[in-house]
């Protein structure tokens, strides 16, 4: 996905939020601002957003010397969702669609995510996820919700390559991936980013939440907010160029692969209005879209 | 009040939606944000934001060619308005304390306001005002509504300077001035910007919703979203620092005036967030503050 120039005013929040989080006092902040005020003018719109992420997140990183500012914040929920993962996994096993209830869970999950949205209260809006049931009025359209194309795709492959996107959200992926490898006999590789980016996985995430029990991890070699080829390593572009199928988690790595010629299926909440507006749904849908 | 840090992300969306509603194309969009991002590191937080909002939409009023992006807007609010006004009228008529209802429409017409906020749906905020009574939850606050207050300070004085907000919005300011002319006996001057700025309200909107059947018209001079003195004319400054009491509708003024030491009375809807921080209310209230 291309950038739009209603992501610029959404990089100078997003580099304000990651500063705070970082612990910069307000003069550095404005600092870190004027960076970006520097950067804004030459960056290509062609380019997709997560460039444009990578490059801001970097900065902060420089400019504030703390090297991994969503260190606390990962740590905090991957264990809240660890917490969560017997009640989760409860879900999954009383449902009459193992696969569904997973796949949903998953998406579902994608809600840990501070580059979207910096105020969420993750605490709460897992809570929520009990109060009733798992079917939201935003994944009845069908265009958006394409689970029987997935399930067509998974009975044609034996492996997935599986795109992290959060911490916290890895045990909610495992729930997917425990039905993909325990029920379906799949094989899953997960794939996370190789350097600190915003709260994203790193291969430390997945192993506290219990992935390698299940599926190989590899890091994609990238540190952008998505997977843009272009940064990851030659190993991963190999593994991303033979995949028979992609399951790929949130925002980030739909801005940076939705122009791929690949069989990819996204998952993820449209927690952007571009975003939503680029593939045609509603600020706050669960979006399953792919082919 | 002084520029913070968050107003500057809002600043590039209240750039690229004046560059929009100007009719700029996209690559017209973009020289107007790269020349926002050159103007920003320069920018002093210690100055209030009218002053960078006035430099931005200057700036999108040259780089785009239309004097007035707001011109048709303005009309379509002051048409509007006006022909709510006999109902409104009626509310004051058939109300236990016509200031108080007066007072209470005033602030409601804040809501038409296209810096702060640029998806609003006037007409429809407006026929909720008929869906119910004027009491909202967020009015109970007594630190953010102090008519009381208020009605001491009119009490004591026989004119008052009305600093006017937005075209549309002069409707509502007319109810009250209506109030304070006819039946308190005062003497109302009624300030308007003096260029287009945004969709503030200009001589010819003050005359087209009636405003000069009960009060005088002046323009401060300014072509600010706010009346910052230091752009106002020599006229206007001279008026302002006699001035028995002032009463200054909207964002813009408060941010401008709210450090002047005069007798002031602030009404307005709180739209921003910084600006809810600022005076320690809620997103949305509806205010009142001032001595």
């Amino acid at each position: 996905m291309r950038t739009y120039l209603d992501c610029i005013p959404c990089f100078y929040r997003q580099a304000l939020d990651a500063a705070r989080i970082a612990g910069a006092d307000e003069i550095k902040q404005k600092q870190i601002l004027d960076k970006v005020s520097q950067l804004i003018p030459d960056f290509p719109l062609e380019a997709s957003p997560p460039e444009m992420g990578r490059e801001i997140y970097n900065l902060v990183r420089e400019m504030s010397g703390v090297k991994d500012p969503f260190k606390e914040i990962k740590e905090n929920n991957n264990r809240l969702a660890l917490k969560l993962y017997p009640k989760l996994k409860q879900e999954v096993n009383n449902s009459e669609d193992r696969l569904l209830t997973a796949v949903r869970l998953s998406i579902i999950g994608n809600i840990i995510d501070y580059g979207a949205k910096n105020s969420l209260n993750v605490e709460e809006e897992i809570n929520n996820l009990f109060q009733g049931n798992f079917t939201t009025n935003s994944e009845s359209s069908e265009t958006m919700f394409k689970y029987k194309k997935l399930k067509e795709a998974l009975n044609k492959v034996n492996s997935i390559i599986y795109l992290a996107d959060n911490a916290g959200e890895v045990v909610f992926d495992r729930l997917l991936i425990e039905e993909l490898v325990k029920e379906l006999g799949k094989e899953v590789i997960y794939v996370v980013k190789d350097k600190p980016i915003i709260n994203d996985a790193l291969i430390n995430d997945a192993i506290f939440c219990g992935i390698n029990e299940v599926a190989e991890i590899i890091s994609s070699g990238s540190d952008a907010p998505g997977t843009l080829l272009k940064y990851c390593s030659g190993e991963f572009i190999k593994l991303f160029q033979k995949a028979e199928l992609i399951i790929s988690k949130g925002q980030g790595n739909y801005e940076a692969l939705s122009e791929e010629d690949k069989s990819i299926f996204f998952l993820f909440r449209a927690k952007c209005p571009v975003i939503a507006k680029d593939i045609g749904c509603n600020l706050g849908d669960m979006v399953l879209v792919g082919r």
